[in-house]
């Protein structure tokens, strides 16, 4: 069984039941928002039920999921993640205890198999046989692989910029691919007509509120995976916002419960080429669109859809937000690959690079906690995996010459 | 504590403490096998305490791995990789049940971080803080992603041809990479000089016995999410033959100690282009070397260095070998995201393409079970992707336009 209650408008406050195939409100077109009966779930949903359960998917947190008791789990394996402590490359931003959560090793290597894989399990509640979205690359190679994992036929539109390792993604997962002349905003409108048009199942974040359900999840294993001792900060890089969002839901949902006794502080990084969400954040006024001027493609969205939650997250969390340079991000690959072993794709290591000028800022204390959510793994953008690392050194075969360079 | 009980030389019988860093056999230069005391070990290692162990990663099997009671697990979560049931697949290739195991979601993308996180192990323990190896690929990556997360210093050759994509990991990783002006010969001769004269630890597979204790665990994985039934047949794509070798010991060491009742027949699979050891198997002589044309990069070995212990598991295991060529693998990549939702590397794939052509030829009856080891991501080979996958459709931002594509 779930304890969702009802789904409510965010806009204008109406509420409506959870059908599996819910988008905007049908009142204002404002964003929807899940609602849960926590008082109810409180008395399931506790440390020792979890403590107990094998499951080490995202499913492990099904009661506070929006699906049926006996709902069939996609069969991909997604969630449980690695949380790693990283105490060198805390120690090189300056910060007490620093975690890395590598979703990068997720089915199709990035955070948002949490979201697609719940798109997958309400598309088929809803009876749905095809699924779409338009998307810079993740969200659509997670929403290809889940549903070929089920039989499931996915339509996917991609602006023209997206790198093709994600496009090799789509295609080997039998998705049909359309890629659109154009930018994002080119792809998301074609993709909304084209839903509208051929009635297919609506994964995109923008206005399917189950996606965020899907992605809080990350933010319950990373309590769960700290024994439910809360960081003081969780940086996040946002693109369209959901991510950050969803983050705060998970923390949120699970302070409800009382499995944690207080909540982290978030830390919006986005790339200064593109930071449409933190400049509204910054002014308190709304939303400004903006170019998409920066080499981490998962996370330029120049013009955010619905920010609205993002901002609201940011904000009810007292968090903060910095911007950083594609500069900045390539060395938050360097230093991340190089102190923790871990290979992320640009947006993924861009939260670190906000972490480590957040820390010089003197927004987070020496003494401060944090997690850094690695959203994509760097296998996903190689071109820009070498634009980070470097050249190797070129030697002929002979081990005189060796011995000369490496003791120069 | 563990049960290892010694060293074994595999051609002359030498026998020899298990020291931290053995290489070949110090009397004749054969390869060395890492013995245990199973009758000893079987008096602890049963299911009922892997039961209650905690620990999903490959460290749970410690008690039948070549390490201290109180050694540090590597920070990287290795193994605990998703075995997945894929009926569709199964049907598809004419199988009654087909399981995937998905060494793609290993921390750097392939099953060889089981091996080189043996590697950083026994470096730690022999007190070495310098690790290296000669090639191209995953075992390199795997390596330097291992090094960076334990602050050891990774030193890697490779040869001119290797594929920028793989360099971009190992440089994001730290490692010092040696672009050696020659082939592969060339880059391990310069290797094995290199480790000689400085003293690095050596995690050249086809010289260390530990790698492949390190590879034996994705059998005990497959084994224990079976509930220790035991597949018919269990496919695995072979280059220089460490990795069938490895998956063999797994099924081994598990029936020593009564944890599994009966042993599963190898597939070896090989490319067309370069199948000496399926040819050394198939006339029951010795390996002559070949030229390495397939563009299945990971199992393109001509030149396997020790290929006995491949050879014997095959044999012992009365099992079959089959060679494919890269139009089949390329078809297989298609056909395992289509059905299953996973990316292979094409070596990942061979087995898959060899194992639909062992049933055609009757190798496998329709009732046989088998379990096909997915060895690496196809992010690590996006080009190939594309070659398997074909291009998306470009289209303009137009929803008239789009319908008439569609429709056609």
């Amino acid at each position: 069984m779930n304890y969702v209650s009802s789904a409510v408008c965010m806009v204008c406050g109406h509420e409506m039941p959870p059908a599996a195939d819910l988008t905007l409100c049908p009142r204002c077109g404002g964003l929807l928002d899940i609602r849960y009966d926590y008082r109810r779930a409180r008395q399931r949903f506790c440390r020792g039920l979890l403590a107990a359960r094998k499951d080490p998917t995202m499913w492990r947190y099904r009661e506070l999921l929006p699906v049926a008791a006996d709902f069939a789990p996609p069969p991909l394996r997604v969630g449980g993640t690695p949380l790693y402590d990283c105490p060198r490359l805390g120690a090189a931003l300056g910060l007490k205890r620093l975690w890395i959560k590598d979703e990068g090793v997720n089915p199709t290597a990035s955070m948002k198999d949490r979201a697609s894989a719940m798109a997958a399990v309400k598309a088929v509640e809803g009876g749905y046989s095809q699924i779409a979205c338009a998307s810079t690359g993740n969200a659509a190679s997670s929403l290809a692989g889940a549903a070929a994992s089920m039989g499931l036929r996915s339509y996917i539109f991609v602006p023209q910029r997206a790198p093709m390792g994600k496009i090799a993604q789509l295609l080997i997962f039998g998705a049909r691919v359309m890629r659109v002349q154009g930018d994002y905003q080119d792809a998301f409108r074609l993709s909304a007509q084209a839903i509208d048009h051929w009635g297919w199942y609506n994964r995109n974040a923008a206005v399917n509120p189950y996606m965020l359900e899907g992605k809080k999840t990350v933010a319950m294993e990373i309590a769960e995976q700290l024994q439910w001792q809360t960081p003081d900060w969780v940086a996040v890089s946002v693109g369209d916002g959901c991510t950050i969002a969803g983050v705060w839901k998970g923390f949120h949902d699970l302070y409800e419960c009382g499995l944690i006794q207080r909540l982290p502080r978030l830390l919006s990084v986005q790339a200064a080429g593109c930071c449409p969400i933190n400049a509204a954040f910054a002014k308190g006024g709304p939303l400004v669109p903006q170019e998409e001027n920066t080499l981490a493609d998962s996370i330029a969205v120049g013009h955010p859809r619905n920010p609205d939650k993002a901002l609201q997250a940011i904000a009810a969390s007292q968090g903060a937000a910095v911007n950083v340079t594609d500069e900045e991000i390539l060395a938050a690959m360097r230093l991340l690959g190089r102190l923790a072993g871990v290979f992320a794709e640009p947006a993924g290591a861009a939260a670190l690079a906000g972490l480590s000028k957040a820390v010089q800022a003197g927004i987070l204390p020496p003494e401060a906690t944090a997690v850094h959510i690695v959203t994509g793994n760097g296998l996903k953008d190689v071109s820009n995996g070498i634009k980070a690392a470097g050249e190797p050194m070129d030697v002929p075969p002979d081990l005189e010459d060796l011995k000369k360079r490496l003791q120069a």
